[in-house]
């Protein structure tokens, strides 16, 4: 991204707290500059690929002023084992090194301090993967699921991910890319021939291909609302009157689960209270207060509120109270998309013995949890993930949707073009557009400017 | 420590959050294990010691049900390397592996799973060191400081743990214990010849060698003062009248080595609000209140609290107000005992300008910042640690303090027992006791009860 390219970079690649903490270390010179400070049976530089090495990280003497001035000449920083990597069999594609070393803060710093002294610098956020792109280790779409990954929280997400890492993705893009290059270049081929009016590109079959290639953009671009839902979390709002037992409900199914999760030892996270996993699958839900009319301004904007997070639901529960409603279930107060899913449930059926339920609603008490499962079924069988566990491309990157919604706008002008008969040459230039759009997405067959990199890579956490 | 010894245990070594996280699993199974869920070029178990080894880690085919009824056969969890270490090579000295798979909770706790599917089960706190010891590769005291090494946060206490994790500690034991081997086996020579009346051991010499023994421990257990103080933080009181600027002075000393800390790129941790460090040692402020006689109940409690805060202190600094104080400083209004160092402070300089301080007291202004270098230098100062630096033997483990303790009585009553002429066997036996308690902290030449193991290990994080 800038002439310091090749200098040696390092960063923690652990969180601070664990047994072990991992240094990072990148860079041609990497292992020279571990060299320094680094005590073993030989030198690093002359390691094979994929060793370890066991040694002492030590302060050269020499190296400035020491806390006590008579204190010994090498100081020892920690026994470490060090993981040779040689370019271009590593992650960024350079000569490469890990060091593993006891999970301590102190040591952590010690060794970021004396590898920087030693020649190397602080990464910035994302910069050992931005390293692995520009050697052509992954594209700009696999970078992007290396984060994507990291922070996956639920078997929909890791799926999401992995398959984007493993590149499935980019290679339905690629595939894309070539059609529509072939139609450039037979449109070029005639430009080359234009005195003769030839035509190479029929223009029917030319249509053709090119809506068939609008179905696929069209398609993945769709796929986003899943994609995004599933990494960003399902959004669920439960929706009904004050006293429905919305909280209630809600409590069950976070604690319900919450108790499987903590089930794992050795995993705790950071509680989310929101979010839920059914299925491996990842439920958020939104805060809502109960919808009546009212001249209270303060429960207006409550209620306004509500409103909108009705709005960005992907499923809405509408919670009934089998206490006080008819046997004839009102339609909704409130609008219900067609991409939107509506269950309509009847709670405190503990109250209810016996009760029959119209068809279509489901029963439940949010306090004994009798109907629970039930609930959680549905809200699973709510989101299809029967593509994503398929292999099908999923695309849950905003900058990704972004850049098909550009390609579809820039290929109906194409089409439009085709219609209005624009000369060959604008017609090309039109195509090249859609393929400018798509080769942003995994920045092959272009160059990506530095903003763009900048951008993507800024979201990254040190060490990756 | 029981059957299942040699079992394969498996744990995350990494915390929660990092680019990047490792897995440990060890026992004689180990790579066997790891090979059931793990795809590469070929078996680990065939694999050279200190090698690294690139694939994926996978959940197998036919194991159980799976959320989505045709997901596709094997399921990859992750791309990792497994770093291979054959026994006795290893931490714990038997055959292990580390994985280093990506930094998700979810790929953590999927991957914990499929080992403990494929025969390993979870650690328990410090399972993998306790191994470590069984196994010859550390004594105990060695595997106590690895907990220590893994919590310092300053260069004192790093080094107090380094020097101990190295053995120079054990070693220095283990040169008592032989020297006290030595008393019995005279000692007990003599009872062989009981009959003849032989005195093998020279009875004054025999003194002499047991007094010498017993300063040694002795100036060991004195240095669990400095040694704890260094671990835990050295205590420092701030005491004063109200509006002295105590609070002030805290917020200056605290303030201004945290940015020093957080200077650091990438080394954030825990905030805990009254340490700070100096010079490599840290400092722990005690919470304390005005101290200044009154007859309301809840202002005497805190003062109560003030007085036990400057008895638990290493350090008291005394603030005075310069604008209240008069020439003649009165002696303090508490007690300071002879291992407590009083550094006499006179605050709020700025308000007095060209005042002059009697000898021996500081001045300084906490609202400025003037004068206090000189006194983190003073600080600093109070702590000795020239024989920290130097390799000396500074016990900071309380159950090692104990144990010295315990050995310096035994010693007493085996003087004691030489002056009253207390028969040879009894004399030895005493020695024993000696040598018992001695051996205790290193768990060497002895054979260390599992009580006494499940209570040092349970400190350990998990993963170690």
């Amino acid at each position: 991204m800038n002439g310091t390219d090749h200098d040696t970079i390092v960063a923690p690649a652990t969180a601070p707290g664990g047994a072990l903490a991992v240094v990072r270390v990148s860079g041609a010179e990497a292992l020279a500059v571990c060299d320094r400070i680094f005590r073993g049976r030989g030198k690093l530089a002359d390691a094979a690929a994929y060793t370890l090495h066991y040694g002492r990280i030590v302060e050269p003497a020499a190296a400035g002023l020491s806390p006590d001035a008579d204190a010994p000449a090498e100081r020892t920083i920690d026994d470490v084992l060090v993981a040779v990597f040689r370019a271009p069999h590593s992650y960024t594609g350079e000569e490469s090194a890990e060091i593993s070393c006891h999970g301590s803060q102190y040591i952590v710093s010690e060794l970021l301090r004396l590898l920087c002294r030693a020649g190397a610098r602080m990464a910035s956020p994302g910069e050992f993967t931005i390293r692995a792109y520009l050697n052509g280790k992954m594209d700009l779409s696999q970078a992007e699921a290396v984060t994507d990954l990291i922070a996956s929280s639920s078997r929909a997400a890791h799926t999401l991910a992995t398959t984007q890492l493993r590149g499935g993705y980019s290679a339905d893009l690629e595939a894309l890319r070539e059609r529509l290059l072939e139609l450039v270049s037979l449109l070029e081929l005639e430009l080359d021939f234009s005195e003769e009016e030839v035509e190479f590109a029929d223009r029917t079959q030319l249509r053709e291909t090119m809506e068939q290639i609008d179905a696929r953009i069209e398609a993945m671009r769709r796929s986003f609302t899943l994609g995004n839902a599933i990494k960003q979390g399902v959004a669920v709002a439960i929706v009904g009157a004050p006293n429905a037992g919305k909280s209630t409900l809600l409590n069950r199914l976070l604690n319900e689960e919450r108790a499987l999760v903590s089930d794992i030892a050795g995993t705790t996270r950071d509680v989310i209270e929101e979010l839920t996993n059914i299925d491996g699958v990842e439920f958020r839900f939104l805060d809502t207060a109960g919808i009546r009319t009212t001249e209270d301004r303060l429960e207006r904007m409550g209620i306004e509120r509500t409103l909108s997070s009705i709005t960005r639901a992907r499923i809405i529960i509408r919670l009934l109270d089998a206490t006080q409603a008819g046997d004839t279930i009102p339609a909704p107060d409130f609008e219900v998309r067609q991409d939107q899913r509506l269950l309509t449930v009847m709670n405190k059926l503990d109250c209810c013995p016996g009760r029959t339920l119209p068809e279509g609603i489901l029963g439940l008490s949010a306090k004994t949890g009798e109907g629970l499962d039930t609930l959680r079924c549905a809200l699973r069988a709510a989101v299809d993930t029967q593509a994503l566990y398929h292999g099908d491309t999923v695309v849950s990157n905003s900058r990704h949707a972004e850049a098909l919604t550009a390609a579809h706008d820039a290929l109906l002008r194409a089409l439009d073009g085709l219609r209005e008969g624009l000369p060959t040459d604008l017609l090309s230039e039109e195509i090249r557009q859609v393929i400018g759009h798509i080769g942003t997405i995994t920045g092959r067959g272009q160059i990506t400017p530095d903003e763009v990199l900048q951008n993507i890579f800024s979201k990254f956490c040190i060490g990756k």
